[in-house]
């Protein structure tokens, strides 16, 4: 556990980062953000963490709520957005909108006002339908940005992306600070090796937001990111643009390979995950929108049996072996499918999953301190001042 | 945006009302009210809004709960309630019932004193049925004042009403502040002409509150308040009764006229809006109360069929052209049924509805901030010397 | 009303308590707890609540988190759970799972560490499933445990048990804690009768917990507690163990006798509530393992038919005039199934209900206090150094 003086040391690091663009500003991609903005974020997250495992209150706010606006039924999301709130000093009001609907424009920019006027923070997950999570998250950004703009709301609220249809910053960077402590610093990932492949689930539809997120970020930090998928299991190519532009910039690579063993080869990290295919999801959308009900069965089905078809891509054993000294960090976001134990046939063997569950958990347990972070960067202009503040005033959690 | 010598001098105003009966009451029908309870509303709503405009905390619990009970989904009063209770220092806990029940004596009784034990403040939002929602908040009033006097609870919590098939206060009286700061001061709207109409939607049963809440708030204040509906879309009987005399007080008018075109003439403010005819709810809630599904569908057909004879009754640019210099106020509670946009023909024209968008949004912003107000007025007995208090504490909300 | 000298005595009290166990312990079964340990949970409700009422915040956390998972409906207890938080300063955020499932051994690891890295409290109610939900409790117990260990979770979140199918010790602490304000002390319990009996509902597969609880809690009072129910509706073996050792250690007795009118004969406290027989309840457990809704339905309907062949287990007025005087304390856990009231044939007599509806209140109104005095325990080494510190401070909760 990191001392007072330790907290102090990292503060001071703060320092040095430029985060001003950051101040009033809403955090969507990780690629929109610069180096070190990404770089505060993470700083924050774990100076957050350290004064609570002190026992130092970072409740910066006396009141004031965090809109949580869900597409979808998640848990964990769910959790860590109310845990990042609740540190900060915020409560959160959800928006109950249905799972079904797509919103469309004047109903947007409506109800974005009328649930922010005492609103400190929005938090959206909008992961179902390709081309509209992130165009969603820039309406309500607009929205409220308008409302702000002609006096109706006192203040505009934060957005942060829990997880749209391009990214999942939380997920990815709550990942890469996992992985930074694991491999124990920023400055030993260079050349890591990096597998982000598919992996078959028994579901239809999971979002692409998770691999896309992860071959977005991890390219920035000099590693070989290596993604591997079935034919047809495609991410957004823009993304792919994106980590290849990384990779060059970052000293690393980009590459993409046919098969599981090919990607598992002396890799240091591995995230075999289900996805669906970019073209099957857009399609998707499509039907969703013209409310075809049958359409959207009969693309489920087709989906499902092509799917049956790639069975052996799971996290076996022997792939495991093939890794790094056999000795590869596997990663997941949770939950995933476990060969008999949530399901027949799965993304993962038993044995492997069991085998890395501390580490997975840990994982996990960086979501909160990332949002609170990231709300904390929007929030006060000089961040390290700020928590300066908290640390001499040390207040106690618990009392 | 008013700063804190401004306050200070709001605080000043605000002691010259008389408040005292507000003290440990609660807040039903506007015109129970006295002109300075009414006037001292007004006044805390603005002083919380500055304060917070100002970064100063009006927390003025440590803890504490604010039940919200709510017979209907509501997205925009359930925000409303939370900003509120959050801003004063509450954590709202919700009670679901079920929306089809009609809650009796003993039922109610035991309720409220069960989710009361903690609770400082009740919300309670009953408007689905006539001759019902004000009854049932009663209940709740008279309960836990036993509970009270019983020394089951150690004290009484507050109840605002939400809305009920009477009054709808809390929108009443943002409607009208939003009108009292839209004319530069309530001096300034004697002579005003308001005109609240029906207007057509595509849907049935919308609850009678508002333009009743309108017609009984808004002819205290010495303006010419004309309703009009189409033939058998009346209102309660005893509710254009209060209007009269209000009026009759106030030194303004009230009238009813048999079209829009007659209540638009020279009218500064038009608030037209779609809502079932009294008879038709009366029947209604029999129909609930015997548990007829097929007479309830009977009755909503007809109703339905009924109101498409009254397609013409719509906010029209032609019509808002007959207003005050073509220039009247738009109002809406919202949401409004927009034609060509949320629906195919609704209450109003869509560019009608998109040039008072922002005027719009400042209206419904007033919501929490009257909320808050009521439920301050209700819980501090000299509420000056609280504000006074709070102003020079100075304690800030973003800390 | 107690006063602050009053409040200084009682800790006073506390302090000759033994109560170290406690200490980031779990709360799950009041046998498992030493007599000082549920003699300092009754002093520590006794103490928040005379705060309470004398404005005198306990709001002991800054921040943090009140888990709740409930398997069930329940207003009351979640009220009282919500309110127990509220008062310590911790915001409630629930974990819905869904009613019919039966959680497994890796689920349950994994979602009670997701849901915990800010949670400082987790309540249960997992009641529905004979053999299921203490077992469940357990395995949160343990996962979070592990959790911690594993420097997974900051600190380890304290359990309280909200209702199993064991036992429900809010509930019967509640119960008991106006038991003794009722008799004016605990040392006026020696010798009194308590009668714990079955009655008729209309319903079906009431859990066992509350008849469970009162045999195991009041037992240790030096009362002579006896349990009545028709032939079939045996409780738990293994607790009705406990009640004869408790009973055998405390100098009081426990019996099983044939009829409500042998239990109420002389009783001092009479509790008829209606209960599954134990043997149908085990039955069902295994039949929803297998997910056989037919066999199901069936179980229920047989359970329906027998149930009926004892409707003349009632409380009535007759019944009342055999205990004590005819001045037996009526209890009930609320809400009770009341003869021409809520049901044609049920539990109580409408007159004896009405006539108790202030005791039965007030027995009810103990129960926020009692889960906030079980967490109040479980978070500070020194609970008594606490709140004398609380007590001095009196920084108050209406501002």
């Amino acid at each position: 556990m990191k001392d007072k003086a330790a907290i102090k040391k990292m503060i001071e690091e703060l320092k040095t980062l430029k985060t001003d663009d950051m101040y009033l500003n809403d955090f969507f991609l990780t690629w929109n953000e610069s180096d070190d903005e990404i770089a505060a974020v993470f700083q924050v997250a774990e100076i957050l963490r350290a004064m609570r495992e002190n026992n130092i209150s970072a409740k910066v706010f006396d009141s004031g709520l965090g809109i949580s606006i869900f597409r979808d039924n998640s848990t964990r999301t769910r959790f860590s957005f109310a845990s990042a709130c609740n540190m900060l000093g915020l409560t959160v009001q959800d928006l109950d909108e249905g799972k079904s609907q797509i919103a469309h424009g004047e109903t947007v920019r409506e109800t974005a006002n009328m649930v922010s006027f005492m609103a400190d923070v929005i938090g959206i997950r909008d992961d179902m339908y390709i081309g509209k999570g992130h165009t969603y998250m820039k309406s309500v950004a607009d929205a409220v940005q308008s409302g702000y703009d002609d006096g109706v709301l006192e203040q505009r609220p934060t957005l942060v992306n829990l997880q749209c249809d391009i990214d999942h910053p939380t997920q990815a960077m709550a990942d890469m600070l996992h992985v930074i402590n694991h491999f124990g610093g920023v400055e030993n990932l260079k050349g890591k090796k990096v597998a982000m492949t598919w992996a078959y689930s028994p579901s239809y539809g999971k979002p692409l937001s998770v691999p896309q997120g992860i071959i977005g970020l991890f390219t920035r930090f000099g590693m070989d990111v290596v993604l591997a998928h079935p034919e047809g299991y495609n991410v957004m190519a823009e993304v792919e643009e994106v980590a290849k532009a990384n990779a060059a910039k970052g000293g690393g690579s980009y590459t993409r390979v046919e098969s599981m063993a090919e990607a598992f080869k002396d890799a240091d990290i591995v995230y075999p995950k289900s996805w669906a295919p970019f073209a099957v999801m857009e399609e998707r959308t499509e039907i969703v929108e013209h409310g075809d009900d049958k359409a959207l069965h009969a693309l489920e089905q087709a989906c499902l049996a092509n799917n049956a078809k790639f069975k052996e891509w799971t996290c076996t054993e022997e792939l495991m072996s093939l890794t790094r000294d056999g000795k590869g960090l596997y990663m997941h976001c949770l939950p995933a499918d476990i060969t008999g134990v949530s399901c027949k046939e799965g993304e993962v063997e038993a044995s492997v999953f069991d085998r890395y569950l501390v580490p997975l958990y840990k994982q996990a347990s960086y979501k909160p301190y990332i949002i609170a972070a990231m709300i904390f960067l929007a929030k006060f202009k000089n961040p390290s001042a700020k928590l300066d503040q908290l640390l001499k005033k040390e207040a106690e959690r618990i009392r």
